[in-house]
């Protein structure tokens, strides 16, 4: 296991990432962005691998208190160090566990929002290694989105906010779970890698007892027409 | 009221419409086009109107049996004449009638395709006039989204297509309840004036019994950078 410390080049902030595991890619950084309008005093992230988005919205918000829930004891490690590292233990509190068991470690109905990125993947019968921190990561194998989705709606305060990036082949299965949850998709956003391409990814931000009455936003395009970054990820990613 | 026999510029198409009533949009030419290509037998179209996606989809593919109804006795008889004057008695025929009762007018499991431009806006409580021809046309005064979608499920084949255009507002309720259903979502695709502008449409292809894996497509950009319209609608137009 080798470890690097990344610059994320926003303030002095820096992220410890293990070269083996799982590290943090365009989803977190679009999610933080898209996390970051909401208004919250508490906020929570189911699935914090290494604490990339609590640390990215501790930079982007105000938010005063933010949480990370992390089940594999390899990430929960390295963000523990990268809290420890950026000097935000006052802000941000990281703990190791199961999202399917949060009342154990959080009040229910006391987040203003609630992020996640959570695995991508159905459990697969064909996955090589269940017990592999990638696997876990990007697979269903320990939380199913309903888990997510479930725990989401009893942590939340009414009127608090789910805000998730997932991937386009989920995203009926997303919106009916929230809705059955009594979270209403409430802004919804595609993320295209060119105005031509298939969406890669989206991001939802559903309100709990929400009336029904969704915003869908202009595609988020990831490439300029030079074929680097588009101007509106350069401004997310904060390079202006 | 005034009638107009508009020149489809299809082949020879024509279509009779009232200038009073609702009259035929982009919508139910992007309706028409997004469901040529599913192969079809037999298709009907829901809240028909004056017969514009039976009379497109006859243009648009080689299906040989194609319905229509429609509650409203107005828009029924402009359908009805709009079918004989282009002699397309023998592809097309119109009903008129309330979808909460199709059954009474269709078998169950008897269309491989089912296609709908419905009322996009909810039956309000401060609607002049519910028996106003444009009210019902655009309201759900007659029939709601889940009548649409539960006759739907009922007259679709196994293995049949439900297909809709609606607005985002309502795009977490077509979801969830063409899930409720057991109508998969397979195909979506946003429609955008720009590429920079949120969308206003949407269209959607929902498989009975699919499993759930959802194709987003790239979105579809209204206008051209010149102001006018963009190559791809000039081609669902026929314009080339």
């Amino acid at each position: 296991m080798a470890e690097t410390i990344e610059d994320l080049q926003l303030g002095e902030l820096k992220l410890i990432q293990d070269t083996d595991a799982f590290r943090f890619g365009t989803d977190a950084v679009l999610l933080s962005d898209f996390a970051k309008t909401l208004p919250s005093k508490r906020t929570l992230d189911l699935c914090c691998g290494n604490g990339i988005v609590p640390i990215l919205l501790s930079h982007k918000t105000k938010t005063p208190q933010i949480c990370g829930l992390e089940i594999q004891p390899g990430a929960y490690s390295l963000a523990c160090r990268s809290v420890a590292l950026n000097r935000l233990e006052e802000r941000i509190s990281i703990t190791l566990g199961d999202l399917k068991e949060a009342e154990q470690f959080y009040e229910v109905r006391s987040f203003d929002v609630i992020t996640c990125n959570p695995p991508y993947m159905k459990k697969g019968a064909a996955l090589a290694n269940e017990t592999d921190a990638k696997t876990i990561a990007r697979h269903e194998v320990m939380c199913s989105l309903e888990d997510i989705i479930r725990t989401s709606a009893r942590l939340l305060k009414q009127g608090g906010h789910l805000v998730m990036v997932h991937r386009p082949n989920r995203m009926a299965e997303v919106i009916s779970l929230m809705r059955e949850y009594r979270i209403e998709p409430k802004r919804l956003r595609m993320i295209h890698p060119s105005v031509t391409a298939e969406p890669t990814l989206f991001l939802i931000d559903g309100l709990l007892y929400g009336g029904s009455e969704l915003r869908i936003m202009p595609p988020l395009i990831l490439c300029g027409q030079d074929g680097g970054e588009s101007e509106e990820l350069k401004q997310i990613y904060g390079r202006r």
